[in-house]
C-alpha cells in the first residue's frame, strides 16, 4: 500500500518531538502534496543545517562559527556566565534580550531516574571557566524541577569554595499568573521570598 | 542570537500541519542535537522522496511508479471504484485491508467557505472512468461533513444518468463508540439507519 520512500519518511518524522505515527503521516502528506514549496525547501534546510551548524565547543550552543556568535561578542559582558541545561534554554534567554552575559549549556540535569550523573554532563567545563578567572558571578538558570533543583544545589556546593558569586533565577508566580490557577509550590514559593512594596 | 540558517528550517518546520513557533523550535533543536541519526537521514528521505515519488495521474496517489502499484495491481477488482477526498483518506481505507478495488483522490470537497467548486476538483477524471465502462460500482467514501456529504450528493446526481451503481459508506455508531459520548447527530442518522438483528 504505501511505498518504501514514504513508509521511512513517516518512521523518520514520527522520531520527531509532539509527533506521533498518525501526525507524522498527516505532515508526509502535507510534504507530498506541497513537494516544490515545502518537501524540497526543507530538505534542503536540513542538509545546510547538518552541514554548517556545529555545537559551540565554548558554550554549546549551534552555530556555523566556532566559537559562536553569542560566545565571540565583544560587547557581551564577560563577568556574568548563565549556565543552562539546554539550547531551548539558552534561546528562551535570548529571546528575553534581558542577559549580556555569556552562557554554558549543560546538556541535561542530574537525574536518578534517567542515571545522569555529574559525569554525563558538562561540569568540567563549567569549572575549567570558573578557575580561569574573570568570572564575578554564575547564574544557574536550571528549570524549577526537582532534578533541575538538585542539579543548582550541587553546582552551588561545588563551586562554593572559588571566587565567584553562585545565584539562581527566583522563583514566585509568573506574570499574569492567577493564584487560582497556580499550583501550592509556586504559592508557597512566592509567599517565602515576599517581598516588602 | 538564532543565525539565519536555525530561522530557516524553523520556519520551514513551522508549516507543517500541528507544528506551531514554539515547537517547530523544539524540532529543530531535537534535529540539530541528533545530527547524524535524526536531521541527515531526514534530509535525505526527504530529497528521495521529493525526487522519486509523483502523483499517480489514474488515482491521484502517491508513488515512484505512474500509474501506481495500486493502480498497476492485476489482483484488484477492476468493477469497483471508491472515490476518496484524498490520500490520506485512501491510505486509511488500504490499511483496513477492507476494500480491494480502485480509487480515485479527488483532491478536495466542494465548499462554499472555501470556494471550492466542481473544476476544482478531479471530477473530469471520475466521469471519464465511470464513461470508460467496466465499473459496476462507485463508492463515495466522503468525509461525513456538510461538504463531504454535499460532494457525495453532487456526484450521485451526476452519474445517476450513467450505467453504474452509486454508494456512500454506511453512517452509524462507531465501533466501541459509547452513545453518551457521541454527537447528536451520529445518533439520529444510526436510529434512522437502523437494522434487525
Amino acid at each position: 500500500m504505501v511505498g518504501p520512500e514514504i513508509e521511512r519518511l513517516i518512521q523518520l518524522l514520527a522520531r520527531l518531538p509532539g509527533l506521533g505515527p498518525r501526525s507524522a503521516r498527516r505532515v508526509a502528506l502535507r510534504l507530498l502534496e506541497r513537494r516544490d514549496s515545502l518537501m524540497v525547501p526543507l530538505a534542503q534546510a536540513l542538509t545546510e543545517a547538518a552541514t554548517r551548524l556545529h555545537p559551540c565547543r565554548r558554550c554549546g550552543n549551534f552555530d556555523t562559527t566556532d566559537p559562536c556568535a553569542l560566545c565571540a561578542d565583544p560587547r557581551r559582558d564577560d563577568s556574568l556566565l548563565c549556565v543552562v541545561e539546554d539550547v531551548a534554554a539558552l534561546w528562551a534567554m535570548e529571546r528575553t534580550g534581558g542577559f549580556t552575559g555569556h552562557y554554558l549549556v549543560l546538556g541535561g540535569v542530574l537525574s536518578a531516574l534517567e542515571g545522569t550523573g555529574p559525569d554525563d554532563l558538562g561540569l568540567g567545563r563549567l569549572f575549567e571557566r570558573v578557575d580561569a578567572g574573570g568570572l564575578a558571578e554564575v547564574i544557574l538558570a536550571l528549570p524549577a524541577t526537582v532534578d533541575g533543583q538538585t542539579t543548582a544545589h550541587y553546582l552551588a556546593e561545588q563551586l562554593a569554595g572559588r571566587s565567584v558569586t553562585v545565584s539562581g533565577l527566583a522563583q514566585g508566580v509568573p506574570i499574569g499568573g492567577d493564584l487560582d490557577h497556580l499550583d501550592d509550590g509556586t504559592i508557597i514559593a512566592a509567599l517565602r521570598a515576599r517581598r516588602q512594596v
